[in-house]
């Protein structure tokens, strides 16, 4: 959790958190160090590339702010198999995308062609549960391997729906519940298992809610750019054929965008729809609904069951997601 | 576990085991259809084909042999979750491969594309998680979890070694272990622990001979074919750039064979140098090398602790996988 790739609203948290919180998080990185670096030079080389590269950690985070300052080894464990689990499906969807870049540098499948990254990807997730296996925790296999299996069904999902232009708000915000909140919502879930206290499913709906909120700020972010701070070009998810909610909306709002054809769309032309999207108010009700999200997460935690600075980290995290968008 | 898909070995193990092992596999059967048409009509339709293709069960029939006549609930979601896992394993290999047919058929990812198969296999693979979770049981997650990370070594280091005529005997036998005979040994440890039978370890070693046997065999077949038998074309392998043990044999027998060059190789040259390989007594060594095998699983299995009935059907399986290939 060190270097200049950590964005802000994490290491303000860390910071909040004082000691208990970074110390948890070190352990983590140093097991995903491990299992990365565990599979002889070069397997290790890939998928050590792959959990090293950056990322917000905030799906293990959320775990382990979810099992509390008492958190142990069976909310570490947690905490490192959630973010296996994230990565694996990173290493599969770029490989679905056929995507050349992310965050910024060359995506496994970029690197190494796509059998390879089918294999790290399949290691990554097999390992996941092995991590989890091996702490006993059935609560946790049975929790993440039903995110596992909803992550696996928003991919399908997506790619079934690929370059229809016709698919509804509610289509759309149903993948991302499979796709991104549920494993938010898991991470939080696992991490309040792991360490016993009360408001599971309280912290489960806080998970839900920024999950989704990410998403929908994620989706901007493809329409607006700009690529130095993204790591992708503008309009990839329109390239891909994802239908997206800016596009959903701005398409009731500019009846020129009813038109619109994915198919062999040229990165200049996916440019030009953004830019038409970007013209609408769809952008500004998308990011109101994610604020709103954040909102609704703060709100669902404010009851007494959670302490201060359980509220003050898990808000700091909350704003934190519409922060890195702003 | 009907229609003319079902090779005969395995219809006699059927018969000799009387009633318990033909109704339990129903049950494995009715657990693959339902979760396989579990996600609406479209995905139902790609899964269900790709757990429908046949096959020969032979993992989950191991499964409940281990587990033995009082094999229950526990050991029934063991199997299930065993072949979940073998099958996604297969979807996840033809996109590596890019294999357009698999037991005679269209592979998924011929049929649906790269995409969709990247996503079944990862929702089949997930869903056997989530499969033993909802079971409850620790010692099979641990040890299916360990065999899928084996799975996915094995697989990286056979791409790893693609096209690489000068690799060893030794390297070819552990990638085997990795590939194909963990998950039969844990086929075997799964269904004993389920059922709380002594012997696990017996039983373990009893899978992991089979599994080499097996794989020896499936390399030879690969050579010979024929196609109508095998579902694919001669040197397949040698087409993906995958070195087996005939073809390493060979190459000390037949100085000509040194000089193969696989990269590039037309399906034509590839049935030549099958020919080649065939015209030595590669082949018969390798038979011979698996059906010792068979008879050290047999010898493995030959104690007290393991009962007539047991020692009796065990030993039907393992020489149907000898007779299956000769």
């Amino acid at each position: 959790m060190t270097g200049s790739s950590v964005p802000p609203p994490v290491t303000a948290v860390m910071d909040a958190a004082s000691a208990w919180l970074p110390a948890r998080m070190a352990v983590v990185e140093e097991r995903l160090g491990e299992l990365a670096g565990g599979y002889g030079p070069k397997l290790g080389e890939e998928a050590e590339a792959t959990l090293r590269a950056g990322g917000k950690r905030l799906r293990p985070i959320l775990v382990l702010m979810a099992a509390g300052d008492g958190a142990g080894e069976r909310a570490i464990r947690a905490a490192t198999a959630v973010e296996l689990l994230h990565m694996a499906t990173l290493v599969h969807d770029d490989v679905l995308d056929g995507a050349p870049v992310r965050r910024g540098r060359p995506t496994v499948v970029a690197r190494s062609g796509r059998e390879r990254a089918v294999g790290v990807g399949d290691l990554l997730l097999s390992r996941a549960f092995a991590e989890l296996a091996d702490g006993g925790g059935d609560a946790e296999v049975a929790e993440l391997s039903a995110a596992s299996v909803a992550l696996a069904l928003g991919e399908l999902a997506q790619r079934s729906d690929a370059y229809d232009t016709s698919i509804t708000e509610e289509r759309y915000l149903w993948r991302c519940s499979l796709k991104t909140a549920r494993l938010f919502e898991s991470a939080c879930r696992v991490g309040r298992l792991a360490s016993g206290g009360p408001g599971t499913e309280e912290l489960a709906g806080f998970g839900r809610e920024i999950g989704l909120a990410f998403q929908l700020l994620d989706d901007v972010l493809d329409v607006t750019g700009p690529p130095e701070r993204t790591g992708k070009a503008r309009g990839t998810d329109l390239l891909d054929g994802t239908v997206t909610l800016p596009l959903i909306l701005a398409r009731g709002l500019d009846p020129g965008l009813e038109s619109v054809e994915l198919r062999g769309l040229a990165p200049a032309e996916a440019e030009a729809i953004c830019d038409r999207i970007a013209a609408t108010d769809a952008l500004d009700v998308v990011r109101a609904r994610a604020r709103a999200g954040i909102e609704n997460a703060k709100e669902i935690i404010s009851s007494r069951q959670f302490s201060d600075q359980e509220r003050q980290l898990l808000g700091m995290i909350a704003d934190g997601v519409v922060e890195r968008y702003s």
